[in-house]
């Protein structure tokens, strides 16, 4: 049991990692390759959501495949997750994004963490990021009777609303809080973390409401009304 | 069954509106990105056909997941769904579009709806509606032993048909009539909204016959003649 | 038995049709919106096989999908296509590829048919045409114990060709031959075509070369020596 | 016996072969149709990856599809390959990476063989690579209850590294050896050859570490401790 436990621990630690690392060194990458700023978001989120998806596969039997602060809210609030656990789980989550910034920092030989200049502000992207956190949440705990493909779906989803929120969706507060540490093409200024968790966590609540409308009380056992 | 209706419209109302937010925010996202109108197009195609995927996989428990009037249309002929309830889906369908519009133009900071001066004119353009619009239908009624994984299907054929219909494949009356009300990349003015959904429902006819031909009278119970 | 080898030939030449129309007509659409030629040839390769990948799905139970003479041959010399039914599939193939060249043109306001001026010569596209091929046939016969998902497989060799044979991976003598009649970015000169079939046929005829080394006497009966 | 071992090297002799064909390929073509360096990695990593995914599929039951030394060698430390075996494997690798370096080379009407020019230095290279092989093996054999698609998870962890890791993610030592004979995009001088490949043995020595540490002994018995 404690074994498990660490493990799942550990899994989230490193996949929440490597997913920032992928976010951050992709952006790098992509903007020491060109100036066109469409080609270095589309580049920023194919690697994005190839490495979520490989992620989500490698890790959905250790712990869930979190990787996201939100996920495990949702899941301690529906009583899926104990309180304890999620606690533990936002933990490595959060200093496995710091690990994953220090790493994409490194692999392009910058310092380990550098405070963002980039401003993200306005009323505007806080709705797009709470758009992105809503779809991601009903996507996870939306029931469907043909299986659930987390790998596919989950990176699906990201990869779309990259491109059609005005935040390019970050959606998840480990993430967020992470990427506010490399001053390059994915960083966001510490000073606009707070109000995108903030949006972020509106939209899970709002994705919570939306499940009980359309699953009601418990969506994992019946299936219409 | 009151209950199940309801959150059938719901599904349609949630689809059809992220959907048209996906294409319309997309688009603009794109313009704001670069000014190489084929990588304008393929980011806004990326976002939509990722969108409709995980959309599709959503909902397709509660309403089928049409979020295309025409493909409510093609159902009520076929006698799958009963005329009132494809009348109630083409509503939230068509309701569900502008709250797409609004949520685009909201996320990128825009009045919540402006008529687009985007005029999509020709013979040849209403051609490739037509021929887009088939395809879709084709996909989805044709019968295939082997599954429908609908879910990669209707994007793999929408995202093909964004590149090599000269429309760039709306395929929808209800996202057509959306898409008039943001005068950004992906609008269309609403003069050329009637030409466009009347190619529509040509195409939708015209799926209709070369199914009959295909797989005779009901194309879900017999396999060949 | 009549009615069902109808439907097959009409498969045939409905998929063979809607793929040229998707390669010439993504060429058109990609020209239209940048200069840039690797863009160009992505939307190209993009919109190819998205469309393989449905038209295959679509129509594998009706004609098992060849929509290329190499195919048809092949599993004719395999002895699991009968040469009358070999030879009405060749016919509907070209005959569909040509239509598709018309559709495609239309779709984008230009004349029916035009010969293409788009020389394309020399020894090392005519090895690039010929490994394409090779491999092509490879996927599609290559026995394999876990299931051969043909709509995705054969789109991802062709996409992956495009870019790095030589030839670009035309691998379909019907495809080839109606591609020399636009003179747009995937037209081909008539003058090129009877040497790229010749290099198609030589990939076809390595690749049963290679079959027989790996597979032995019958490759879908016994999986080891 | 002798058959199937023979079978098995000649599957690790052509899929390494057509593996660096697409991947030198790919850049030749995507040098010689841009000048934007995103979009040429973008075209290398995209038909890399379909060509991993095909070869994976086509020869996973022949030779399991290693294609790559570092996976031989992992599977004879864990005792799933016999010494031998391994031997042959990684010959077969290396002398069909340079086969493929000649016949990118040759469908591009250049030398066969040509030293790279492409000198790739430094300590952050060298982690990005590390990083990318520490993936690729925790990838392949991380255990996973829902099955294991090889070739979709493999091209997916490749793609994104690609643009994530500094180095554009080799993690293959026959790979790496075959692209210094071609001075093209995707060549690496032969002097950078050897710290290429002291770093993804260092990274996949690394994954060995971190698949006992999640999975215990022996990763394919048992789920959880």
């Amino acid at each position: 049991m404690l074994l498990r436990t660490s493990r799942a621990l550990i899994a989230e630690f490193l996949g929440t990692a490597v997913l920032v690392a992928a976010v951050i060194g992709s952006g790098i990458m992509a903007q020491s390759l060109t100036s066109d700023k469409a080609l270095q978001l589309l580049i920023n989120a194919l690697s994005t959501i190839l490495a979520l998806g490989t992620l989500i596969w490698l890790f959905a039997d250790l712990s869930g495949a979190h990787f996201n602060p939100i996920v495990s809210i949702a899941m301690a609030i529906r009583k899926d997750l104990p309180l304890l656990q999620m606690g533990g789980f936002v933990v490595s989550q959060s200093v496995g994004g710091l690990a994953g910034t220090a790493l994409a920092n490194a692999m392009f030989d910058r310092h380990l963490f550098e405070a963002s200049q980039h401003y993200r502000l306005g009323h505007a992207l806080l709705l797009g990021e709470l758009v992105a956190t809503c779809g991601l949440v009903l996507i996870i705990f939306g029931k469907v009777s043909s299986g659930r493909p987390m790998y596919l779906l989950v990176p699906a989803w990201i990869g779309s609303a990259y491109f059609f929120t005005s935040s390019t969706s970050f959606a998840n507060p480990a993430v967020t809080f992470a990427r506010a540490w490399s001053n390059t093409f994915a960083g966001i200024a510490p000073q606009s973390v707070l109000p995108f968790i903030g949006a972020e966590l509106m939209g899970g609540a709002l994705a919570l409401v939306i499940l009980f409308l359309l699953f009601g009380q418990n969506p994992r056992v019946s299936t219409n009304g």
